[in-house]
């Protein structure tokens, strides 16, 4: 049997880990052989296909990114894409798809088998929306880096008593923000799912002060405030209405200064969240997910997408894991209620 | 309501993050008075007892360690210690405590809510090894810390073209071992649940060898191989038989390097496994532990243990929970099969 | 002998440490009594005094930012300033300064001692850019983590080939910059002192891609083009001209981008390069600089900077030190040329 | 021209640096050919050369350890060995080598340099106690270990209120210790430099432990008590009648257990202080050392070592750098004496 591995969307820290447990399961335990597909499902649209075998995928454990590169490529926006996919997957006797990706991709390997191609999902994305896991791997990675970077700028706060504003991934969910909002220490934490009222904001900020503490608010990039609160020129607005990259942290760290009358600076941590070497939890999940999707394979039970359930690896309908967004459930997010302003 | 707190057994990151969480919702949402009971149970028998409040647990929330100390103190072993115990808590007028501690310490604690204390526990333990929970805080943080010293005894171990033996912490179980094992690589990985084979420990140490990969060897420090191949003075077992403290790592690395003329080195990671600051998970996790066990003493729920399922805090039995060592499954051991050797 | 203690301006990795060591010698060697200054020379200005003992400096070490608060409040900026200064002095009776700061609090400090204040000097700036010492605490620090980030942003880079570029602080010099991108292994690095040309950027960034490499691009945040290059609107410069925070990084993507047709990115790294717990080399070098400014304070030896040559402290004049900013020597820059492009 | 590198001695992060801009410069600036002699000496010993060109440099400068391989072989203790090495050279028409080493290496390197043999030197060490150069690099990573590691046993030891031993690298000199146990705050300090008093060390214990803070003892692997203060059995000693590794740590958590009747523990952190990713700090020397060796063999200067003054790179005679070992000056030892017990 001969396998194709694809990682589309963002990179994330715990792909090559997934690649290399399902090369190294597959061939010692099974005897398939494997190919990679460059550049997610570009590489299929353009036929760029490369041999993967044992010795390709050594090392690659600890290294953020991935060897297959990755884009955000969708063949059904391409004329004749479903059918050059399925060329090339014909032109190299590939048998099976194991897709590694998020929300885009794993919707793409969801119409695809749908058609008929025989795959298996695996689900990776820092910002953790996935729906049917309990968790994808990366996010525990962006978690740890978005806390450090809170634990430094709280001494910098605290040094001028300022407030300061950081901004992390999550352009349609929090949880980023949240969790490492909760590990920080953060005193207010602003997510897209709960647009935020700015006075509210200010009161919270006010009262940290008050009680001579330097407030850090932790706010998703895609969070925004309630209707009306916020005047951008339409420049600032991406296509869905949502706020541009880099555009709330900068406007919650202006409207406090000039409400509550105290200095106030963004740090917009950016890219720096989704490389480099993942986190031991990110290792360990990655390398369980590999395996029981090479499993799965060996099994021909395709559709599927390997899912956290507590400890334990299942397997999910593919298109129940990427019917909806999964998004911070609010009776999560009031669980943390006391330690806000 | 005046709540006692008190904090048990090895030091663990994340306690001070429990603590945090407690009193601040007990405080501000339900308006209990807290103190803390100083070095675990101890602080009952010698009535050794101060105040807490909101103020003294500001800023702990990222500090290992415990702000309240901690003992190995069993107050079963001393001669009316359940009755010193008693009378502390009413010369204190404590109406209940919140427990945080590990299979010793929670077993107490089950045993004292067995005589009528109202208590609710919070597991902790570096290894993982409380029923009735999926993970316990300081786990995280712990496999974080293997893992990194195995990242970095690779690079030496390839310099060198030697074996190195990493003992990790694990007396009974091999939770670190395991994780910090599969996410650092490891090619060998010995866990107390599975008494090993030195001769096969051998074949998988010549084997990596062979494909000019040095070999990484982690062993959980209660890890021992099958019956009649260690040969050990009697100075060299604990009271169980157990090998002790730094006896395994060593005794593989001096067999490893007679048996295969390979040089080999072990490294003992001892402490720095325990300590400083936690991981955001392990943050996360135990600021949750502790919102959750000070809503079930507002609940009255008492005897009861909070736990982790899959994403939700729940409520468990203690005596559930403290019945048996939480060990790790030989199917999910064997689940790594293939990276060994 | 009384001594008071201040820092001033941005709160720098290392302040702690100072602070720690000159109280440690002061008290125990020399029997010295202490108040600390709150929030540098608005300390002086509004007679905000605090008593300074070894208690209070106890487990500071390892902390970032400043237990005594910091500002950039210049004394002669204010009617009345100096005698302001002198009168806080004289009501608590101190007899000598300590004063921690970069280059303005520096430049205060050597008008002060012109004055006739007895103080010390301590030099502290991330930026590295204070004449006199070979190296600054809290560049170290600051070096470290943007070079972490760098490591981060090459994995995404290379998964997406897209150009990343990397602002960094450094508004009037490029040792972040340059530190931080050799250590980091950018392919482009940009430092104030050399205005860049856009065009030869482009060309480096270019032949990066041609050899399948994703090209990193560090850029101090003073850095700026060759004349006439980049045209900006009025309100994206400051006061000298310069491109105002988190502009020349934005504008050097979007230029990359346009000019080679490749995907290109911009982080700020901001504030998290000065907050946070200083590294093992700025401990030691600020440790050493707090013990040799209490023995200059002992000697009665004012109108000093502690500094660093070689690995030996030394003490300097004042007026030279704060002469003039120290910029990266254009020899130092070329040495590395080989690895640009 | 061609070229030959190797790496002797121990490995330490900062090798695969100067391999990289040796080979970058030398390829691109000079036009030079290169070879990797594996495994130090070894290589020449047994004619094991490979090419050595841009792509195989590609990608290693964070990457600890040594693509080259390295041993601890001398050729002068192989009969025949200077001609086996000259054999080499010429068989494969090497014009000149540039030998990254330490003590050992470099002392090797000195000789062959006399025998006529054209070749720079580049001193490398963790343990930092090569004369004639400010540092080595690698040991601003190995102090950054350690002070981490010293940070996290804080937190135990308060917990506990016990004291920790911590062994740290340097058999012959005690710079890491220094270093790492001035950074991390410890309250004793034992180097090889200085026979320490067993009685005095546990008068500091106890003083520690008297104001209610538990003492950390930071202890190289070389120290050793006053004479007849350790009573040792003749296998514990190794050829020098020093301590053996991993023996004074242990024995001093048991001489301060039985002299001060409070519980005192021992980690030994062993070979994570030699491996893995190199500080930026080192980073950028070893980068610097690559550059100005290459520049050396370029101009025909031979028989020199380059070396860090300040914050310049010179050169200095092979002789003067091997002819003793660098020790900790008992001046600057004293420096911290305020810090102790």
């Amino acid at each position: 049997m001969k396998v194709g591995v694809l990682t589309g969307g963002g990179d994330c820290p715990g792909l090559n880990a997934v690649i290399r447990s399902v090369v190294r399961k597959g061939v010692d335990e099974y005897a398939f052989d494997f190919v990679g597909l460059r550049d997610g499902w570009l590489g299929l649209l353009q036929d760029d296909v490369r041999p993967l075998d044992i010795a390709s995928v050594r090392g690659i454990l600890p290294r953020g990114g991935t060897i297959l590169g990755s884009s955000r490529t969708n063949p059904f926006t391409h004329e004749d894409g479903l059918r050059r996919v399925q060329d090339t997957l014909a032109t190299h006797d590939v048998d099976a798809l194991v897709v590694i990706g998020g929300e885009d991709t794993l919707g793409v390997a969801t119409e695809l088998s749908r058609q008929g191609i025989p795959l298996v999902g695996v689900p990776k994305t820092i910002d953790n929306d996935v729906s049917g896991t309990d968790y994808t791997f990366g996010f525990d990675t962006a978690v740890g880096i978005a806390t450090e970077a809170i634990d430094r700028l709280h001494t910098t706060a605290e040094s001028h008593m300022r407030a300061l504003v950081v901004e992390v991934m999550g352009r349609h969910s929090g949880w980023i923000a949240l969790h490492a909002g909760v590990a920080g220490g953060g005193n207010v934490i602003l997510i897209p799912e709960r647009p935020f009222d700015i006075d509210q904001v200010c009161e919270q900020v006010k009262s940290r002060f008050k009680i001579n503490y330097a407030p850090i608010v932790v706010v998703a990039e895609g969070a925004t405030p309630k209707e009306g609160q916020m005047v951008l020129k339409d420049e600032s607005l991406d296509e869905f209405g949502h706020v541009r990259l880099s555009g709330v942290g900068e406007w919650l760290a202006r409207e406090i200064s000039e409400r509550t009358g105290k200095d106030a600076r963004t740090t917009v941590l950016g890219h720096i969240q989704r490389g480099g070497t993942p986190s031991a939890f990110d290792r360990w999940l990655a390398t369980r997910f590999g395996l029981h999707a090479i499993d799965a394979v060996k099994d021909g039970d395709f559709g599927v997408m390997v899912a956290l359930k507590g400890t334990r690896i299942v397997r999910v309908p593919l298109a129940d894991a990427t019917a909806k967004t999964k998004l911070v459930d609010p009776s999560l997010y009031d669980e943390f209620e006391v330690f806000f302003g």
